[in-house]
């Protein structure tokens, strides 16, 4: 055993990381309570920006309660697409192609609608069984709606995903729509976004993609993968707050033809003329509908400043980096506790989290819960590590995984 | 002229109005700027009420940033329930039937398309031109998406909205869904929601009722009226803030029934489990789709408190006593400028704002705008006074209308 693995063991080593690390002072910018929680759940819900409280504090006193109705038109109206626009800057989209609004269901069953309705005649819907659960139930809702043929592409490396060959494989002249999630919410594993839509555009099917483990952690190129649609959620590694509003892209070519189902007066041209019959106004705006949710979008905007200050270059090395030394100190110590690597182990292929799979992965996450570290069941066997970059420090990393060596599992 | 009517004339007396009214003390509790401005817009975006601050502080702090992902199981579950029945409490709904979600305009397509899946064969949905925007192109969406028929109910009276009597003519056996907005958003026309309720149902079909301008206003009956489905706006009235949540009642024996078309996870039984196939959980949860907005429900939940402070019977006198006053004051010092009072006069048909009509009601509201009064144009002619009884003085009534005197309009 040399240096380099014993060096490993010592927590001094993820001390070390931290003070190297180009990021290390973005942690600072967290409200961090110092009860001391090892955090393994960022992806599940980031940590709240310290910013976040003079954001909101701003737009409550100066906005709502000083400019009231007239903060409207004073920029109110144009919060959803800005926000759209930086976050299209992460995701590789130009501006004017992606809004905030809703809840990342509701936007998904907006471009899943607008999806279909574009591709009258076909009758199927291609999916993966183990795509997050929202997305299927609406889907599913879809499908029963319009009697379509809800249609499963079981991958054949789960920890993988669906590769591109297999896409291709499953898609026909009956395809209407292809949709999975970009960073699958279990493994971690990054799908092949330009070629399976590649696949999917041989086709003649349309495209959507999940975004919402992906947007802030690792590089998406939206524009150059040719994808025609696309969700996220921004509560994750955006940091906006539990239940932030979701965001929803509509490729600029289609938005002239798609048509999303909730016709609102938000949606409209000239909404506040309140004129009868609803015409969609140009643009991503058509597919808002009801009253943007101002409050949340000024929280949402905190969190999304720092994702910018650290630029997601840095943000992806410091994913890669986290997940690397997450899965050397499970390679070192858990080998014999008959947990094993439910996530691509090469760099590229891996998002920011890391699956460990193990029978009695609830349980564990139970134990780990006692001992003051949080982490993610997933079902049916993962414990899930969730790295946040700007917030996830290497000495959390290091502790959360003494946590589970200190359970002493064996085979 | 007696004195009576000379003395309405004199700003002091606004002031003792005020001294003398019950709910004074609360304009206290909100956040109001010392500039001075004259806010006739309560109901389009009520003020922000101050404990909205701490709430928001307690809510990132604690709940956010302390709990983090641990408070989900802890209470945010239950948000979108505990608020809806506290909402429920001011409708005359019993618990368990309304959840805070979403915005009006998607909590109005669920509510619509659940209702007409419940009506198959059956072809037209019946609705007033007058009806707001967002609610009329929500039924256009629906009826073109389901090729059915919208019909308008055009009332004989705009300024009283549909009676009874017209919708009973009005509906037949291929009528699946009746909706209306209980209170007029221009002119404040309360309908009567037991009788057209009734009408509706003689004729088997559903009903929606729009309690955006109601709710925090007037009272409401839902449970005793019949009432099937239900939705509304929280940033008028309730102060939530803007684009703050909405929400979705949907009669308790229609809940086992009734299904709406967003399936997503936090509408099905234990989300949490992931598991494949969307069943919906039983009671109001099901109405929900996406992660509830967990900030935007806690600023809400401030607002909330007040309404429940005050209670609805001193909020519905104060409203009462507004209008009135409003009224008395536009007769007195209008009656010669061509201005005419587009809202019912008598006090039980009017709920908490006033519409005053002339031509040239946009530029009105405009010059209003430069002299510190803020008001809503409403297209084409209204000039609406919106009174908000826990923020609106006495004082403010007569400034607005003073100035409106000032303007020194003529026929």
């Amino acid at each position: 055993m040399g240096t380099a693995q014993q060096a490993i063991d010592s927590r001094e080593e993820a001390l070390r990381r931290d003070r190297e690390d180009p990021l290390a002072a973005f942690r600072a910018e967290f409200l961090i309570p110092e009860e001391g929680i090892v955090y393994m759940d960022g992806n599940s819900l980031g940590r709240p920006p310290r910013a976040v409280l003079d954001s909101l504090e701003q737009v409550v006193r100066a906005g709502w309660g000083g400019r009231l109705i007239r903060a409207w038109t004073e920029g109110w109206m144009d919060v959803a697409l800005s926000l759209g626009d930086r976050i299209g800057a992460l995701l590789g989209a130009g501006a004017g192609q992606i809004a905030v609004a809703d809840s990342t269901t509701v936007c998904f069953y907006k471009a899943a609608a607008a999806a279909l309705d574009a591709r009258p005649g076909r009758t199927e819907i291609l999916t993966d069984p183990g795509n997050f659960p929202t997305d299927r139930y609406v889907l599913e809702s879809l499908a029963e709606q319009r009697s379509l043929e809800l249609r499963w592409l079981k991958p054949q490396d789960p920890t993988r995903g669906p590769s591109a060959r297999e896409v291709a494989d499953a898609v026909n002249e009956r395809t209407a729509l292809v949709s999975f999630t970009h960073v699958d919410y279990r493994s971690a594993a990054i799908l092949d976004m330009a070629a399976i839509t590649r696949a999917a555009h041989a086709a003649g099917a349309m495209t959507i993609w999940d975004l919402s483990h992906s947007v802030g952690a690792v590089a998406v190129e939206l524009d150059a993968a040719g994808a025609d649609l696309a969700v996220g959620c921004t509560y994750k590694y955006l940091c906006g707050g539990p239940g932030s509003p979701a965001f929803i892209y509509v490729r600029r070519e289609h938005q002239a033809a798609l048509r999303q189902p909730i016709w609102g007066w938000l949606g409209r041209s000239d909404p506040f003329a309140m004129e009868p019959g609803y015409e969609p106004v140009e643009g991503i705006r058509a597919f808002l509908s009801g009253t943007p949710p101002i409050l949340a979008m000024h929280a949402l905007g905190a969190g999304l400043e720092l994702v910018e200050r650290a630029g997601i270059e840095r943000i992806r090395a410091k994913g890669i980096a986290l997940t690397e030394y997450a899965i050397a100190l499970a390679d070192r110590w858990l080998a014999d506790a008959a947990i094993t690597i439910a996530s691509p182990r090469e760099a590229a292929g891996r998002g920011a989290h890391v699956a460990l799979a193990r029978a009695d992965a609830a349980s564990l996450c139970e134990r780990l819960a006692a001992r003051g570290v949080l982490a993610d069941h997933r079902a049916p066997d993962v414990v899930r590590l969730g790295l946040s970059p700007l917030s996830t420090s290497f000495a959390e990393v290091w502790d959360a995984l003494a946590a589970l060596r200190e359970l002493g599992l064996t085979r």
